[in-house]
């Protein structure tokens, strides 16, 4: 049996805490968070804790911590027989020297409260400062998904970069898509099927491959009247990517 | 039996042809094109025809044909009895003005030759010059498509130039995400997982609510991170999507 101790319990923790609940040989024997409130979606089904001198032994202790907090939390929890490991893309392994057992437990994708996840599909990047426990914290990821990948502090980094392009800044696309339908009286679900396919597409091709489009084509008509329709803010929106699409695929500007 | 003329060879004419080639009671019987070569995909399947002269008499001439082809080969075509409609999105109902019978049926979707879709989910925005035209469109519309809607030209208009955004403005992220990892050395796919959740969580939140990440959150600290990580190129655009999600949701910058 696997023992693990999750610190947090915002998104990742409670996300990690179902995914984990859910397997055979692997128990989530705890939850820590300084806050008792934060703790309540958790004293059902395991033991809790607001102070971390009461952390009890375990396998693993996953920080599922804000980046500010991990080195600190760290520090507290002190040397253990078990593996603490953090999940943060952006922070570097390093923060966790001076420790004897540690590592990273990082799950490239996007969690909300109000949305479940099918945890095989995530890719689980994982680190750790030795073979042994690289080992150990690979066969507790295989548990929860199919796709584990050792990435290194410096990979996690421009891989939590490109997540922000993919997901935080698509998804702020979407927001734009959702004000001009609404400036014009169309419902914004009647882009759901478009933007579906877009991400759908690149399963199977390259992005540069699926790209499509006004700029790609250099329809400066196109372009030209939908600048027109575009409040200034959006117009050095559109004419970046127009411009930046242009120069990815050669075109003259 | 409805019968169909489709006019052009190109990604929207090809789709329309296989999906209205399942169904019954509805026949594609010619499809033109002006280069011959273009039609070998069709002239297995139906008639052909490099000449505007030769059409067949139909209930339907759909103009699947770049935005700059559709007014000159309408004006060729002269009066039918069928109604004459085009496939743009950018495309007023007016260049269609001086025929009978005419309209619009614009598929609001992204087509490439090596990717087949499910029509029936794909939403089609359907006008005409009467409501008895707009009834006989709807009606053609249906046999393929179970989301059919009366869209007027300003607002089809507005939704071509929202496809841009939640389409090829996305992509293009995607293929900066893919450069990213390129140069980092990590294999692509291990974004396609967190690209798909991006797409598939506003289904069923709005964006606004879906958004996350270092902007919306106000973390200057993972912001200068990324900054520092980038060429001056994506910087830019970074830094410009980052304001635009903050100045939406109405954080101070």
């Amino acid at each position: 049996m696997i023992e693990v101790v999750i610190l947090g319990a915002g998104n990742v923790a409670s996300h990690l805490f179902k995914a984990f609940s859910k397997m055979k040989n692997l128990k989530v024997i705890q939850v820590y968070n300084h806050r008792k409130a934060s703790l309540k979606d958790f004293d059902k089904n395991t033991a809790t804790t607001t102070k971390i001198n009461e952390l009890k032994p375990a396998h693993f202790y996953i920080l599922a911590l804000k980046d500010d907090s991990i080195q600190e939390i760290a520090k507290q929890i002190g040397d253990k027989n078990g593996i603490v490991l953090h999940t943060s893309g952006a922070v570097g392994l390093d923060v966790l020297e001076g420790l004897t057992n540690f590592g990273v437990f990082y799950p490239l994708q996007t969690f909300s409260k109000e949305k479940s996840v099918n945890f095989s599909e995530i890719p689980i990047c994982i680190e750790a400062n030795s073979e042994e426990n690289l080992k150990r914290i690979k066969e507790l990821a295989l548990k929860i998904s199919a796709d584990v990948r050792e990435i290194n502090s410096a990979q996690r980094k421009a891989l939590h970069l490109a997540a922000v392009f993919v997901n935080n800044f698509s998804n702020h696309l979407y927001s734009m898509g959702a004000e001009i339908c609404r400036e014009h009286e169309v419902e914004f679900n009647i882009l759901q099927p478009l933007i579906k396919e877009t991400a759908s597409k690149v399963e199977n091709l390259t992005p540069q491959s699926a790209q499509t489009g006004p700029a790609l084509r250099e329809d400066q008509k196109t372009i030209n009247a939908h600048l027109a329709l575009l409040p200034e803010h959006k117009k050095n929106i559109y004419k970046l990517l127009t411009q930046s699409i242009q120069e990815l695929h050669g075109k003259k500007l």
